[in-house]
């Protein structure tokens, strides 16, 4: 019999995932094939064809995204701060190795360059070669593919951008230092004036300490800072946020208009996604406290 | 060793709960104890405590509320329709054994009579005994619980109400009749000339052809009908469909001001919940077709 992939098992001749990132809540994809699997410098990286999913990016065990629903999360960490930045040229983007984040930034005519900073080079070929639904197989001359440590190359980078986008794995391991405020310090300093930065602050519902902890650092740093959601049906929860900082007051949604082809964000998910709900509110001004 | 329930499963040492209503993608929950466990003319009941929801409602192996989060579904099909009710006296609710869509009601003042038809009158007993984070504990002399059989219910009733909530379970088996037309036909006649119905429609992700059918059927019925939605984290894929027919045009959500307590829903929901993602519009104006 052929050696199953870890985090891979068999039951009743059938293939499953089963994500084992939390404790008391596991979640379990029907698996068609392993497309790729190999081990990094840094991780275990898979491509699995699911059967709810189609095919998904898993990293240590973890899904990260997926064919069928990847593009909810990259089109709000990228149209989102892009949209409303006025005149948006020079992108950065940390992480983000399936490419739909900069797939989606690519959708701008008057970006120049979309310098992606990348840890993992095999996340990158991985998703270009087996998830293309996510990665577009992203050609486009303006990106400019760096691979290095986020962290390192923003405490030195010389060069300023319009738009950061921190397109971040959870907060574990390597990844707990893109959650902390020397780095958002670093981000500030990277930026124009009129920049605007992005990161994903984890799930209102099972992380809510670390989405407060992401926008109260950020609100430190930044002049103006405001947190948005999404639903994102393969992680844990559905509800998912973002924390964006910006150097300048950031223009009203009912000031733009939004125009490009995507699945998941229109003009009325731009108008609504800073809409919270209560309990969102009131772990954002400390009125409700974790009780996980 | 003690039987376990049906459905429950123990691995080294700890309780699961895995649902099995979906072929390709389970969802597994820690379970710290079985609080109650009968089987009705109706079903399997259980009340389990889990580890990361608390308490929760499972019926035939399905999860169906849970004290972390069962109030945003309840908030979210109760105070929708009765806030853009101008005058809610009269209010049915067929379903809602947990008693948390009936709490929901009771917060508006202006409710004379709450008429709860639920078929399974050991749902009802078990929530308010063992889940009163989702029931309150109900005891409200205006809530008129009467249990049998709603399709049966709506077919024969002679008196008209102004709101009537259909908090069904999934459509399958006997529930399947709560998203037929004709049913629909005797909610339309069940009401006053101002009235509104409101159903939940399932998931966007997962069953939208469900959704665009009640969508459908309620607009032919109905000479207004809308859809919004909220995100439960406890449900597959996050987020979640409702649908409103109303014999009037709806009020205007900024016409309106929310003065309830309530942990999810708030002006800044009620503003944006009828802001639907690009797929969904697409579902519904029948541009994309389900591929599930």
């Amino acid at each position: 019999m052929k050696r199953l992939p870890k985090y891979i098992q068999q039951t009743q001749g059938k293939l499953w995932l089963t994500e084992d990132d939390r404790d008391n809540l596991k979640i379990s994809y029907k698996i068609k094939e392993v497309l790729f699997e190999a081990t990094s410098d840094f991780q275990h990286v898979m491509i699995l064809d699911s059967d709810d999913f189609g095919p998904m990016l898993v990293l240590d065990g973890a899904v990260q995204t997926t064919a069928e629903d990847g593009h909810i999360y990259n089109e709000m960490i990228a149209h989102v701060p892009l949209i409303l930045h006025p005149n948006p040229k020079r992108v950065l983007i940390i992480g983000g190795g399936d490419c739909g984040a900069a797939r989606e930034v690519a959708k701008y005519k008057q970006v120049e360059q979309i310098d992606m900073v990348e840890i993992d080079e095999l996340v990158v070929k991985a998703s270009k070669q087996y998830l293309p639904q996510v990665s577009g197989n992203l050609s486009d001359p303006r990106v400019n593919f760096i691979f290095a440590d986020g962290v390192a190359f923003v405490k030195s980078v010389k060069e300023k951008y319009d738009v950061i986008i921190v397109d971040s794995s959870d907060p574990v391991g390597p990844a707990v230092q893109l959650f902390e405020s020397a780095f958002y310090e670093n981000l500030h300093r990277a930026l124009h004036d009129g920049g605007i930065m992005v990161c994903q602050s984890q799930s209102p519902i099972f992380q809510p300490d670390i989405m407060k902890q992401s926008y109260d650092r950020i609100g430190n740093i930044f002049t103006h800072h405001q947190l948005y959601t999404a639903v994102v049906p393969t992680y844990p929860g559905g509800l998912w946020s973002f924390t964006i900082g910006s150097k300048q007051p950031l223009r009203s949604v009912e000031q733009v208009v939004f125009d490009k082809e995507t699945k998941y964000i229109n003009q009325a998910i731009l108008n609504s996604c800073f809409q919270l709900p209560q309990f969102v509110q009131d772990y954002l001004q400390g009125e409700l406290v974790s009780s996980r």
